[in-house]
This record gives C-alpha cells, structure tokens and sequence, in this order.
C-alpha cells in the first residue's frame, strides 16, 4: 500500500537538560521523550491535544510507519488509530495531537534499559520510582518545549486517563478540556492484587536478577508471560471470552480426539483455545516488553490516588481542576467498573464542573477502550466538534 | 482444652487392589483412598452422607486432632466443621458423615507424590489425569467396602459440588439428596483462563523438572505461589477486599513514612497490606501443596462439563438424575456466579425435578461456602432437617 493517502507517523525524541525533582524525593538528571505528533499547531497554538497512554502502549498513538522506500509497514498502526486522525473522532485536520512516551517505559523515552549518567551502567531496578504525577510533570516541559501553554484536552484511557485527571489537577490553567475515559480515581484492593501478583511472577523469575538482568544476558520471560496473562484476563469481560473461546476445544485437539474421549487429558499441553490465545498473548508480549518497566508502570497505576491528600475526599480533591470535563465508560469493565467513573463525575459535579458521561454498553470489558465501537466513537466526534473546537 | 467435649477425627485408609479404568482410558492399578467418618452408621445404613473436597481440601472435613496425650492440636479443625458436627448443620448425633480425599490430592490418597508400582517411582507427572467422574467412581468403591448402597446426602462446594453433581448422574439409583453448593455446571473460558495462567506458573518455574521434581529435591515453590495468589484473588469479592484492605498501606510503611511521601516507593517491596496478605497466602500454599496436584485438580475443574456429551443442553443432561437438590449461592461469588447454580436449578426444573435453592446475600465471595453464615448455616440446617432426615 502506498503511504499517500494515510496519516504517516514519525517518531521524534527530545532531550531534556535540566532534572526532573519526582514525586519520591528521587530526580532524574537527564532525560528524553520519544513524541509524535499529528495534524498542525494552529497560529495561536491553541488547538494542541494531548494523548496520555496506558501500561503497555506507547508515543505511537495514530498513523502509520513508511519503510525506506515508502510503502507502509503493515499492522504499524497507532494503539489509537481508530480513533486519532484525518476526519476521525479526534480529527487530525483540526487538532495538532501529540502522543508521548512516559518516563520509565520502554519505546524510546528514558527508562530502566538505558544508562544512567550517573553510574554508565544500565538503569535497571535502579530506575527511580515514577508517579502519575511525574509523567504529568515530564509532559508538561515536553509542551513547554513546543511552546503550547494550554491544551485544547487531554486525554487518556485506564492509566492514560488518570494523568488525564492529573493534569487538571497539576496544571488547571493549562488544560480546558479532559477526556478520561475507562479510568478510575484509584485502584481498588483487587486492582492492587492482580498488579502484586503478576509483579511476584516477574521479580521471582530466576532470570530477573533483582532487576539486572541486561548484565546477564537474560530476560525473564517466564515472569512477564504470567504477567502479561494475567492482565489480559482482566482486559476482557467474561462474556467476550465466552463468546470468543468459550469451551471451545484447540482444533489440534479436537482432531486427534477419539470417540468419547473428546480431550487429550494433560495438564501441561493445551486442550481449550483460551489457552492457546493467553500463551500466545503472554509469549509475545515478553518479546518487546521490559520488565522493570513493568513493575514500575503498575506501581504507578498503584499509587495513584488524588484523593488521598484529602482525606480520601475526591470531591475535595477535584476541586482544584477548572477542565471542562468527558468521562466514558464500558458497562462490562470490571477492571475500572462504570461505577469508579461515576465516583469521579459525582466529585466533578459536587464542584459545579462542567461534566459529560458516558457510559457505553459495550461487551468487551476494559478493552474496549481501545476497539472501534460506533456508540463510543460517536460520543468522542460530537464532544470534540460541539464542545473542545467550540 | 480437652478433647472431652469436641468432636476427635481420626483419618483411616483403605487399600483398594482393583485397578480403578479412568475416563481418559488409562487406570490407576492399585491405590488407597484416605478418609473420615463422623457420627455412626445407623442398622439399615440409610443415614450416610459423603463430603467432597474442593481443590485444596481434603478428607478431614470435620472435628479436630488429638496429640498422644490426648490434647486439642490448635487449628486443626477440619474445613468444614463450620457445617458438620454434633448439632450442626450435617448433624453427626444424626448422620455418617464421610470426608475422603481424592485421587491425585496430596493428602494421604494415591497421588503424584507416591511411589508407582509399575515402576516403583515417584509418580510426579506421570500420574494419570483424573477426572470428576473419577473421582465419584473411586468414592463408589469406598461406599461399597463401607457395606453402604444408599447415601442420605452427597454434598460439596465448588468442585466438590460438582462432584456431588456427578454423582446423581453416576449413580442416580445410590443418592437419595445431592446438595450443590458455589458450584456451576462447567467452567466459563474465564475460569479455564485463570487456571490456566497459574499452571503456567507452575510448569515454567525452573524447579518444576517437567514434574519429576522430587528426584531434583527441589519444589517448585515460585510457581505455586503465584497460582495460589492467582486463586485466592477469585476466591474474594471485590467488596470483601476492599473492606478488609482497600488501600491500607502496611504498617512498616507508613511508620517510616515521611511526611507529604506516604510510600516508601519500591516496586518489590511491600507497600499495601493486600500484598502482604497475597504473599502470605502464596508462601503458605506452596510449603503443603503439591504442585502435581494443583495441574491434575485444575484440568478437572477444566474437564467437568455433563452437558457437552448433550451437545451442550444441560436439561437433557440432568434427566438422569433422580436425586432431590439443594442449590446454594452466594451473591457476590464471580467465580461462580450465582447465576451458574440458575443454571443447574432451570436444568432440574425442566426435568421436573425436586429443588430448593438459596442465593445467599454474603459479602465474602466464592469463600462465603466455607464461612460460618447465619443464613447459610440455617439453609442447610432446615434442608438437613426437613428433607434429608425426613
């Protein structure tokens, strides 16, 4: 296919001098951030949309990639391509989108697999804990840099839509719309749980090595399969997975199966397509995803919580940001429930902010926040073209 | 305390010298089964009711141990002497109450960890997978050397419902009630998933050896505890978690808090008191249970499915049963939703079958059946009562 009708992306870095003072008391001396970004800053700089991403995604938010030769490298799309980009619900034509890398990641942006000026040795688990508010922190000097002081939105799914929320809070002045979308004001007990114990499976990995393992020539792959299996179970509701696998036999099974004897009866080999789809989810993502990025990346997810500074009040809390507001959730979420979007509209209108939710019946839980359903794209067009270009 | 006034257990086995053919088409040449009784067989044996065990229970349902000297050993009730005893709900003034561990468990029956004969070595992985039917066949011939033809009851929770389940299917002439307790007639894709992540957890732990650790002197111990953690988070309810933990950071952390830091900021440390717990539960579980066993339980979990040979239609599949059943719920359980025990109560209805069924509203989860419930506790009580003992 030829690039010419299609938004193509090119990644960019920017390097930052001055230390960023975090949130532990640690800083980070020196930094970059791989950004892209998509469509024209107008004259007056006022049409600048920000796109916060969640736990493993990336700066790579929409378009495409070209080869040398300039043809599209296939499935190079951005995570949010359905949703960013000419004529699309964040249009491109209209608004100048960027997409940034967080600090502690993996694509790019400095983070544990990159060395520390410091010492000339790989970060690794010497990686200084980051916050939500850091990564706020981090973006702000990015658009600093772009000379963008206020942002026409900000807008984030799940972790993505927490800094979403944090950015209202850290720098209301500078934000007048944010779309937080599939999020939660903080985590629950259980949300802690699955991020605990798919950590435990990375940090007990043989070959993690307290965090150092790029010395040893090793990568704890088996920790970040369960990790990566574990979230996945919790990205989709039960009825996606019933209607997608069910107790649907893997094809090698079913035919090699005898009469009346329709499993193969093993324990290690796989009998059900679930299966079959959660290893293949959890091999691939141990491939390109560094694991103490990982572990840093739900650390975040874990200490986010705007509320606690006040006493567990959220009403408290939000009643720093002035942002007019676009909450959606998915009714089959059970990672971040339609009901821990509630909790943050209720806080916005004790405020007397400006609020619009919606909540989208829509069957593929937490991920859907990712997926081209009709109902949720529409909302997001009409809110950017009767509210955010208003 | 003196054993004077509490019920004393005392676990027996039977050797059983007849290979016991299994669904997968091997056979389990010779084996023992551990169990208990409780209460007294009555002269026409018509008063006997069986336990079945979830996965990581065993035949020691009820009462407690003596030492040499004949003293209570602290907490060594049985799982469930909550519902079984003198004046309680099973009333052992009243019934022959059986516990019997399965096969494949790790508690005393043939399994993983005993020699096999064939090769006089430790079975490890080669122990053959076991099914629910199984089970409920090796539980037959444990009746049958008892001289007992007719069961009162056959009850259990979770798998052991199913196996109660599968045993008014096995031999509907032998069960006269079958009480089902958070149990489902299969498991969803979701279940299949969960149990599948934690064996991967066990079978990828570098000390597991294809399961034939117990030559290596090592237990896979990483690995079970990450499964156990996996487990025990679908074992609560979101709001149980959340009132027993929420987001209480652990003592050591907020002691050395610092003020405006509440964390210590550390990926692999502790910092909620939910960890904590997890961790706990996972180091527990992986010094008693073997690791064998976990995979063999879980695929029988996977493998239970009476309708399928129905080309999936439940209420063909239940026409065989002619016992009388008690279905018990719990509101909040998400493993096995009240909704699941519908099933099998629309299933029985459709067979015109005789059914009570009781959705419990208990805060605690898939737990709630193994906790001390006033309702609960009454809704078996008055079955017992007016029903079995009728």
């Amino acid at each position: 296919m030829s690039a010419a009708s299609v938004l193509v992306a090119t990644p960019q870095s920017m390097h930052f001098a001055e230390a960023l003072p975090l949130r532990s008391g640690a800083s980070i001396r020196a930094y970059d951030l791989s950004y892209e970004t998509y469509g024209e800053l107008n004259a007056d700089k006022s049409n600048a949309v920000l796109i916060c991403h969640a736990l493993n995604a990336s700066h790579h938010v929409a378009g495409v990639y070209v080869d040398e030769r300039g043809e599209v490298i296939p499935k190079s799309e951005g995570w949010w391509d359905s949703m960013i980009g000419p004529d699309k619900p964040v249009d491109t034509k209209r608004f100048f989108v960027i997409g940034v890398n967080n600090l502690g990641s993996c694509f790019g942006s400095t983070g544990p697999m990159q060395i520390n000026p410091d010492t000339n040795e790989i970060y690794g688990a010497d990686f200084p804990v980051v916050t939500v508010q850091d990564w706020v922190s981090a973006q702000a000097r990015l658009l600093d840099a772009l000379g963008i002081q206020t942002l026409a939105a900000v807008m984030g799914g799940s972790l993505g839509g927490m800094q979403a929320l944090a950015w209202t809070l850290q720098y209301p002045e500078r934000v007048r719309h944010a779309v937080v979308v599939a999020s939660a004001p903080n985590l629950t007990a259980e949300n802690i749980a699955f991020n605990e114990v798919a950590r435990r499976a990375i940090v007990t990995d043989p070959d993690f090595h307290g965090g150092h393992f790029y010395q040893h020539g090793v990568l704890p792959k088996r920790g970040l399969r369960i990790a990566r299996m574990i979230g996945h179970i919790t990205y989709l509701s039960d009825d996606v997975m019933n209607e997608k696998f069910g107790r649907q036999l893997r094809r090698a099974v079913t035919e090699t199966a005898t009469e009346g004897a329709p499993f193969r009866y093993t324990t290690q080999d796989i009998e059900f397509e679930i299966e079959s789809y959660l290893r293949y989810q959890g091999d691939k993502f141990s491939e390109y995803f560094d694991a103490n990025t990982y572990l840093l990346i739900t650390r975040a997810l874990d200490y986010f919580d705007p509320a606690s500074a006040f006493g567990g009040n959220l009403s408290r809390a939000l009643a720093q940001a002035t942002a007019k507001f676009l909450l959606v959730s998915f009714t089959t979420d059970w990672r971040f429930s339609p009901a821990r979007s509630r909790e943050i509209v209720k806080a916005l209108l004790d405020n007397q902010r400006d609020v619009s939710y919606a909540e989208i019946d829509a069957p593929h839980g937490h991920d859907a926040f990712l997926l081209d359903d009709d109902r949720y794209m529409g909302v997001v067009r009409s809110y950017f073209q009767s509210k955010v270009a208003a």
